[in-house]
Formats: structure tokens, sequence, C-alpha cells
């Protein structure tokens, strides 16, 4: 499917200072970036790093001076995702579990799993199969958790929204994640761009490792499973943060848009019935 | 200098399960391995693993069946490190640090420095010397926070201790690290083998990076700075844990031990006057 | 029914100070105090206080010289219960309440039920029947906290307890009372001796505002509710603590006890048929 | 001194419910309601009850049809304060303490004194006089937390504000009142009308028995402590809440203000210069 993506983010510098962006749309096997354009106005040279895990693409601006600052990322983008029949699908066992995939199931900065594990256990742990384990606690999520726009702010973790129950999607793809490594399955954060979002932003949702794959669940339901382009993915938001500031910098407004730049587009959910996770890898 | 190492611990596994050890000296440029020997009884095949930051050497075991576990590493190892003058150094600048380095800019599980970005700030500050503004943050924690077997566990992370205010090594490496990324200074935790720890036990502090250099500091002078033997880095106790259990596992007994196996050793500690870093990078 | 009870405890005070110690058997329309002694060796004046809520019997002893300190509390206790049908209570309207009602309302220090309000709602708002909807959450804490010795101790609160799942009598206390109050049912701790209690140890759980009268409930199930004498009510755990320590004393040993000293004692514990409430009041 | 006070509050009513107001200006010897008038738009009949702890003035409203509801309390106030000498005041020993001080040594949802022990005796342990240490402490909260609006809501206690070291003057007062009982100096919190507040609001402070007196502290230094007009005093803002809320209603707007109806008025702030303590008893 091909996608017409585009973030507008505007600051206002008030010192010297650094910019680190994460909106650049991943470039893998199955998600292609056509082409894309990224402007900083007045213009800055702007590095493009991979970050640490070797997986992101980050966009770093030095700022020298201070004052207004413009910056626009535009993109078409074709990817494509696999649907993987779950229905016997299994947990790796640890001890097959590649390095790569060990970190994943360690607590982070905002999904604290080492205190959830007995609630994990209590509520999740008599489901057998790992896909119908994560759609349980997925459902559980978005039918306790109540979506609500400033309820929550950077602080928030897992760890409050288990009980204080409200947030938004970064707060949902937290504790969804938190839920899955204190299960002992393999959980990662995921930000993208999503087609039909309402309101229009940045999305957050998360992946679970499953039968030797990253499955994508979103427990806000605010999009189609099959709508998400990639931007990056780690341990929580601290790893894949839209933006990471360093300096004096306010924030004055945001765009960001996702439109479908082909047909034959058809919205794909999970459901009950059938055991298909959706991967973007 | 030489170092005979030696940890025995003992498990009884009421489960099936996996074990996953982080108990290796690392092998470095400036850490030789002399000779190890790691042994299991009863008798399973240790499965050696690179972690997936690249740098630290994992254990991994498959216990099939419930029993006792008896586990041996013992080694030589002959490490060096450097004393680095700091009384130049400067902060490096973020839009220079290279992408490997920024993660230990972020918050982690233990080292929530989001959270602690004001007190830090009003704290420490006013201090313009990096190397000066570390190790005054850890003259602080010394100062400040009780050494206290038993008074913390495994959930304790900075946000509490830098108000409770007791605790143990991880708890005061933890405090630092999250102390120097809410001053936008790299920092890792760092396990280790140290001599002349009392209580014998593994050791943990922390690295912060200063003029481009991995520096070692120790909240809790416990042990003299040039006495560590790396086992491990990492963004804080969840990446660098020294035994990661999955299943029922209870743990029984744990002997470490750290000789030294060489002459002329003299004891390195931070003073006022020498601005000397140490880096066993 | 009648009861001899006793609680023997040794300090040894490392300085000056002084110890309140609630721990007196209640004197109540529905509670007679039949004898008591209270002994303290070395002889201390000790002056026997009535709390600011004007409930509970505070014993003040000032402790002039380090040393070691005994204190035995003996009483033979005659108290009785009412049984109150529930089938029609009905949750008193706030615009009913008696003044001092409504601080059981109000979230303490280690009942924050105001963080608990959409949890509280989610899972029990549905339950008409307040007396329903109090045993059904008692019933959840019973099935999915599990009693553990020594997990939690004088800083854990309900907030802690509703994900962590672990605790002891106080922590089950806690957090019925906190669900009690977000679902806006006055909720208090009590504190008494109770018979058949394993291990034997002062007992702690709580009292809910059905219908007008204090009903009281144990998520614990350790004793059984007819068992109980009361020794104090309050807010949570920091209003009716066993002993408040002003000064370094070291708590060496207590012994509990709670023996029958009557005929025909026939436990009695809720059942899901019988919409029966007990009231010590 | 003489003083206009004024409070309107609007709300939306979507549900039936019952408000408990707290902003009637209390009636002691030392303060004189000249005059006063509350008055609800549509009329609802409006019972006014004296608080559990014998103290303060509430309004009970039953608000049994939805819609709008615009309150005013206006009244006219002659208040009086006492300057105290604290040159030679001492902490009243625990021994000598009436019980109704006893409780303002607790722990509340709001000051969790039990967790700032350390921290709080490392800090100002080392200071003699209680008044003294009293007004360090305050100075320390002036000088180090950051008065910024909408930074907390109504969950924020002071064991987050002594770390984030941001808030409002309820956080600023909570945080004074947990450090004075961890300081084991009964400390209670103090809501009031101020003169000369910017931005007009409620303001809250906290009171701290030195000498056997409550004397006033303000760390915020908003305005002069011989400005307010005392509405409430409690253990912490979950006793002394303007308005506590049961149902669906939203809080539209809010007025307050302050005029003073005398001559002849001359703020007093404490200096370092003078041991004088203001008392409103």
């Amino acid at each position: 499917m091909k996608f017409d993506v585009l973030a507008d983010m505007e600051y206002t510098a008030q010192s010297q200072g650094t910019l680190i962006l994460c909106i650049h749309a991943l470039r893998t096997p199955n998600q292609t970036v056509i082409n894309e354009t990224f402007t900083v106005e007045p213009y800055i040279k702007a590095e493009e790093l991979v970050s640490a895990n070797g997986e992101n693409r980050l966009v770093r601006l030095e700022v020298t001076e201070p004052g207004e600052l413009k910056l626009q990322y535009r993109a078409t983008i074709d990817n494509c995702y696999k649907l993987i029949d779950m229905s016997a699908a299994e947990e790796v066992p640890i001890h097959k579990l590649s390095p790569d995939i060990l970190p994943y199931l360690n607590p982070s900065r905002y999904c604290q799993s080492d205190k959830l594990f007995r609630l994990a256990h209590n509520m999740f742990g008599y489901i057998e199969s790992p896909f119908e384990k994560v759609t349980t606690l997925v459902n559980w999520i978005y039918n306790n958790v109540q979506y609500l726009s400033g309820s929550t702010n950077s602080e928030t973790s897992a760890y409050d929204t288990v009980t204080e129950q409200a947030g938004v999607c970064r707060d949902f793809a937290h504790l969804g994640i938190a839920l899955c490594r204190a299960l002992t399955i393999p959980a990662r954060y995921f930000t993208g761009y999503a087609y039909k979002l309402v309101p229009a932003d940045f999305h957050a949702c998360f992946e679970a490792y499953i039968g030797g794959e990253w499955i994508l669940f979103d427990a806000t339901k605010l999009a189609p499973l099959n709508s998400l382009i990639k931007i990056a993915t780690g341990r929580d938001a601290a790893d894949a943060a839209i933006a990471n500031i360093f300096g004096d910098f306010i924030f004055n407004s945001m765009r960001v848009s996702c439109e479908l730049a082909d047909d034959n587009y058809k919205p794909y959910y999970y459901t009950p019935r059938k055991q298909e996770g959706l991967s973007y890898i």
C-alpha cells in the first residue's frame, strides 16, 4: 500500500541546543521510501544517524542560535505486511531466543514489568496460546483504560496506567508491553504514521514476539492495524521518542497527516474468530 | 594488575527453566582473561552469548529438570586502567555524541532521570566542570545515602533512593546514573568483581562519559576504584543483572571473592586535589 | 463470647524516647473488658490517653533511660456482635452522612482511593447492592493478593498492593478500604486480637459503612469474623498503629495470643448465600 | 484587621449529586465574621456542618437536578494574630503533647513523612531551634521548588514534590508539612483567603506546632503572613479541600478576592533577624 505522510513541527529555540528527531519512515525490505524530503527553516544542516539499536533513523540538528524553527518531513511510502497464522504459534522458549530479543523481556523506564508480574499472571496466566494471551490483554486495556487526552504526561508509565486507567496511545502501548514482558513474552514499542487516526497525530502501539515473529498490537484500536507506516521501534518511548530536545526549546505546534495514495485498501483489525497476526517485518 | 576471581552460586530449580548469568569477566584490550573455568553441577551445557548491546558476556543454561544447581566461575584476570587528566575535560556536546552513546542519556527502568531534572540542576547545575559535577554528586550520595543491606529490593529505583536515602551498591549506582543523565551527562551501569570489598559480593558502580571517555565512579566508596574487574555495562541493572531467572528457581547461596595475584598494588580513590579520572576502557 | 488476650512485647531502648501503644481492648457497649493488666518492666508510669478521634485507647510511656523494656497486656474480654440483614441495605447518600463519617471517604496515607477511582468503578461499579459490592471486592483481594510475610513494609500502601498483589493483613485491609472509598463507601481500618489466627499476631481488617452500620470485612479470611476483639479504628494504619516509636528503639520480639474463654463458639464467615453483615458496634 | 472576601464558583451538574464546600471563614476567638452571605443559584438549601475534627465549617448541598450552579460566599472578617517570640521556643516533647496534636505527627495522603525521614534529618536535623528548623526548610522549599501553575494535580503529594521540585501552593504546603512531621514537629494544612495573592485564588500554607503554639509558615512567600483569613485546618488537602464533589459535576470557573477593609495594614514576613512566629490561633 502507498501512503503520503507529512509531519510539520514548529519550535521556538530560546537558547542554543540540539534537537534529535525520530520522524523518518524506516527503510526495510517490506517498507520502501519512494521519496522523502526533510526541510528545516531557517536552514540548518541535518545529520542523519542510525540509532544505537541499529534500527531507527534519527535526525540531529544543531541549533546555534535562538529563533523560530520550522521542520517538515514529507514522504511517500510503499509498505506491505504479512498475516501470519497464529493458531498454533507458541512462545519461543527463553533458551532459544536470540540475544537481540532478550532485552525486550527486561523492564524499562515506562514498562515496569517486574512490578506487574503477579497481576499479569493472575489476569492472563491461565491462557495457553500466546497470541490469545496478548489479544486478551489488549482487549482488557481497550475496555478498561479510558483514552483521555491530557490525562498523562511524559513521565507516566505502565505502573501508573494499570491503576489510573486513563491515558493516550503511548500509555496504552506501555501497558501492553509491560504486561507481555511480565508474562515472559518479548515486547517492544512501535511508533508510526497511521492512516485514519483521529485526531491526526503520530501513533504508538507495540509488537510482541510470538512464534518467532514480531506481531503488531494496538490497544487503542484507533487505527486499522494495516494502516501504519513504521518510524521506529525500541524498548519504550524513551528509546523511540519523536523528539529529544536538549536546550530551552518551546514546542509550538505540530501537524501530522497520513493519506492513502493507493486504491483497494481494506482496513484490518483482529477479530475473535481469526487467529491471524499482522507483522510489518 | 592480576586478580583471581571466584563466584560460587547455588540454586534449587523447582521447575524447568532457563538461567542467564552475567558473571564472566569481560575481554577487552585492557582486560585479559588469562584463564577461566565455568562449571555447572550437575553438568548442563552452557551456551555463551554476547548481549544485545554487543558488550557483555552472557551464559545461558537450559535447566530441563528440577534439582540442585551449583555454578562456579573462576578466573585469573589481568587488567589495567588509565588515569586521565580531567582538569580541562568538557562535556561532549550533544551534537557530537556518537549514536552509541545517546541511549545513555535516556531514562531507564531504575534511573528515571526525567523525574530528577529540576533536583539535579538545583543541586549541581552551578558546577561548570563535568568531572567536578559528577564527583560532587557522588560525594553527596556518599554523605546522604545510608548503606543498609536489606533496605531495598530488586524493584527499588533512583526515584526511591533520592528520597529514602538508604540502599546498597546497586541503588547508589542507579542514583548516580540518574543524576548524571538529568544533567545531560551520559552514564551507564557497571558491574564487576571488586578487590577488598567488604562484605565480598559482586559490586556495582557507574561510568560517566566526560571528555570523550567513560570515567568510573563509585558512590559507595567501598572499594578502591582500581580494584575492579569489569563484568558488564548497561543502562542499569535491568541490562546487566548478575542473573536472570526464568522459572521457579530458589536462590540458596552465593560466595564471591576477588584476590590480588600481583604485587605492587596501590589503592586509588579520587581526592579533591587531583582532577584525574580513572577509566577501564 | 469471652476471650483471653495477651500481648508481650520487648524493646531495647537505645536512647531516651516515647512509646505510644495501641494494644488495649476497646471498651464499648458491646465489648466489656472484664479485667486487664498492663505491666512494664522495669516500671515506667504508663499514661492512658484517648486518641484524637475519640475512640481508641492509647498508652504513652516516657522512656527516660536506655535499656531493655518488657511490656505485657493481658485481658479478659466479653464481646458480642450483631448480624444485620444486608439484603436490602443501601448506600447512605452523601447528603445524609453524619460529618463524623465523611473523613472515611477521603484518601489517606495508605489508602489512596483518589488514584483507584477508575479501577474500582471498572471492576465493581456495576454491582448495585453495596454489601455485595464490598464482598465482591473482598473476594477479589482474597483471590488475587498473595499473603506473603515479609513482602511489604510500613511504607507499603494500597496503591502498591493493587498492582504488586502480595502483602500481609494490613495491606489487604488498606486495599479494601481504598477500593470502598473509591466507590464512595466510607471505610475504616480495624485492628484487633483474633482467635484462631495463624500465625498468632495482631490482626487488621476493615469496616465499611453500609445501610447506616459499620460492617466488618476481612480480605485475608484468616480468622472467623466473629473471633475479633476490637483494639482500634482509624483512617488507616497511620491512625491505628500498634506502636508509635519516637526515639531509637529496637523491636526485639512480640507474642500475641487470643484464646476462647467460653463454650459454644461457632465461627462465622460470610457466604455467598447469606446477605448478613457482622458488626461489632 | 478587616478584610472583605469573596468567592464565586460555577459548576455544571450533569447528574444529581452532593457538593461539600469548605469556603466559609472560621469563627474563632481571634477571627470574627462581621457579616457573611452564602447564596446558591438556583436556590438549594445549604446545610452547614462542622467537620469531624471539630474545627472547620462545611456547607453541604444536595443537588437534585442537573443544571448550572452558581455559588457565592461574601464576608467581612475581622481577625488578629499574635507574634510570638520563638528565640527560646523548644519542641514540645512527645510525652507532653496533647492527644489532639498527635495525629499531626502521622503521615497522611499527601504528606508521606515516613518516606522522608532520612532526607529531612540529613538536611535539617542539625538545626537545634525548631523555629529555625522550620524557617530553614521553608526557605529550602522556596528556593528549590518552582511555582508552576498546572504542573501538578490533585494526586500530587509531598513525595513527588520533594523530587520533581515544581508545584503550586498546595504542593508547597504538603512538602513543608511532610518535612516537619519527619522531624517530629506536628504540622497541619491551612487554607484561607489571602490579601495581595497574585493571581487571586484560595491559598494554602501550613502551621507547625512549636513551643506550644501553632505557628504559620508559607513556603510560597506569595502573600504576607498577616494577610490570611483562615478557612480550615486539617492533616492535608484531603481534610480541607475547598470542594468535595460527589457526582458528575463540571467545574467551570472561580473568582476569589480578598480586599483590605481597614487602614494601617503593614505586611509581615519572617526575616532572618527576627525569631518571631505568627499565629492566628
